[in-house]
């Protein structure tokens, strides 16, 4: 049985190619003593892949060149070790790496319900994307009813969950979003007040006509132009949540700061940081709370899936294209 | 009895020049029913007045073209109209604006005592100055014993008192000013561990022996590079107290945001903005703690006074050129 895997050959400058990565396929060695193995059914692409392959200090540390791909992902115990934790037929959450099959000793994986709902929904609103948008809208962005809320990336995994969770909250909620296809998806699907065309709309224009009374929190996943459109229409007391910063990661010449900062400073502003593993502690009050949500309908979510291991950079790339809806989903093997 | 004042003649592009400015000076006119008469005895020159004589909205309204120029002042109460808050032979404090005379119907302004300190003194530690150090670095950047604190415009207004503030509050405090003799006042006689010079130092070298481990509180006077070269230096959970900018103020192109911001997620950091006018209600603590150090020597000040308001225009851009040290102020008629 062979394992087919994707790890780091260099580190890109500007977008990843086909050069950055080596495609391998390795035989798959007997479990050692307390392992378990787990095929994987679906592979997560998430922008803060981009992050991980940068060499240097970050929230976690680099993956280096040669090792697999870290990525998130989903799939079902098919061998076990003596793991006391664990048995053959477990469907199992972690990261699992851009690969057919991980190895691992179970830390950091955990057992997922694949009756109560889609695989793929562990790897969106059951998973990191669901619970970066829970944590930072609720304790980061610290909503309440009444306030207005700006999120980009709003049709994406993350930004799609912000805004129908402040809307849930009581908060009037605008989105942005490149092209008409996903501001329609966000706005008649989603239910937010409106959505914000940034590829084809005047994005300042936009703003005035949809925030007039400004903004009380601005949850950013992009950065850049952005960023800076948005600081200039908050209002007193307002926060802004940097969740990422995805026009920017690519940058192969400096990051764009946000000139506009000094915003923060007349209108007594915070910009606070985020990242998702400080709320570890708390996954299973998100997941309980999302997994209701999802249940009642007051949360819809919708996984863009494409398939195949070798289709790995193409699939990714759309996350920076912004040509993906939703959660953008690797099925390891095609059906 | 003539009032010579300075007025806002054009709205500068980048430094504030002569022309600026119109020099006059009108007849004093017989004072109102319930105003007093204010004969100025000392000017505030303040980074803020760059912003103040911008167009468009900030957090306060802009001096518009052909009104006196705002300051604040300290002087003498010389005729009182029917006022029972102020008699003649008061000093007092306020917005007077930048020239000789000042009507007024008293408020904002608020007696000082000039047996208590000097009148200087109330434009500075017992002033705005003050107040902005004061509650900035406890309210805002929430220090504790333990913290390194970094402060840039060390040897300024605010800045020298900021470092002060926090060594008296147990933490490591390292500053950063333009010229070998600013840093030397900085350590030397303000008991800040470390100073940096800026203008004859590599800034990330010196960050890295005086700051190997980080910095917990970032408090900015400058913006710019040195906002940049601190956000590579933050610990987890620090925070950004957004004060200033000055190297940013007279910038005729966009304004230079800070490129590192993302640092801000890594570390799970927070940068918010301050005006000292939010604390307004609590001036008289702040007061009351700035006197208490000042007299009994935990806190030192200086202030740097030119004479003569013709040299008001002079003087003003030293603020721009680092050529002070302390508190910028004008003396309004020469000795």
């Amino acid at each position: 049985m062979k394992n087919n895997r994707i790890c780091l050959a260099e580190r890109p400058v500007g977008l990843p190619s086909a050069g950055t990565w080596s495609y391998q396929s390795v035989p798959v060695e007997p479990l050692k003593e307390g392992e378990i193995l787990i095929k994987q059914h679906y592979i997560s692409l998430d922008p803060a892949m981009r992050g991980w392959i940068r060499a240097g200090k970050s929230y976690i540390p680099p993956v280096e060149i040669g090792e697999v791909m870290r990525a998130g992902t989903v799939g079902e115990v098919i061998d076990v070790n003596n793991n006391s934790h664990f048995a053959v037929g477990d469907f199992v959450s972690g990261a699992g790496g851009v690969q057919e099959y991980t190895y691992t000793d179970g830390r950091g994986f955990y057992k997922i319900n694949p009756k109560q709902a889609p695989l793929t929904t562990y790897l969106g609103a059951l998973g990191m994307p669901g619970m970066t948008a829970y944590f930072g809208i609720l304790e980061v962005g610290k909503i309440k009813s009444g306030d207005v809320v700006l999120v980009s990336g709003a049709a994406g995994a993350v930004g799609s969950l912000v805004g129908q969770i402040a809307k849930i909250k009581g908060c009037k909620v605008v989105g942005i979003a490149g092209g008409a296809l996903k501001c329609k998806y966000v706005v008649e699907e989603l239910g937010f007040d409106a959505a914000i065309d940034y590829k084809n709309e005047n994005l300042m224009e936009g703003l005035k006509t949809h925030c007039p009374e400004g903004i009380d929190v601005y949850f950013d996943n992009v950065g850049g132009d952005i960023l800076d459109a948005a600081l200039l229409k908050l209002r007193m007391h307002s926060r802004v949540v940097i969740c990422g910063a995805i026009s920017q990661y690519n940058a192969s010449a400096a990051m764009k700061g946000p000139s506009n900062y000094l915003s923060l400073l007349v209108n007594r502003a915070t910009m606070q940081g985020m990242v998702v593993f400080d709320y570890a502690d708390r996954y299973l009050e998100g997941m309980a709370q999302m997994g209701s949500w999802l249940a009642d309908g007051s949360i819809k979510t919708r996984e863009d899936v494409y398939e195949g291991l070798e289709n790995f950079n193409n699939t990714l790339l759309r996350l920076f294209s912004g040509e993906k809806i939703g959660k953008l989903v690797l099925k390891v093997n095609k059906d």
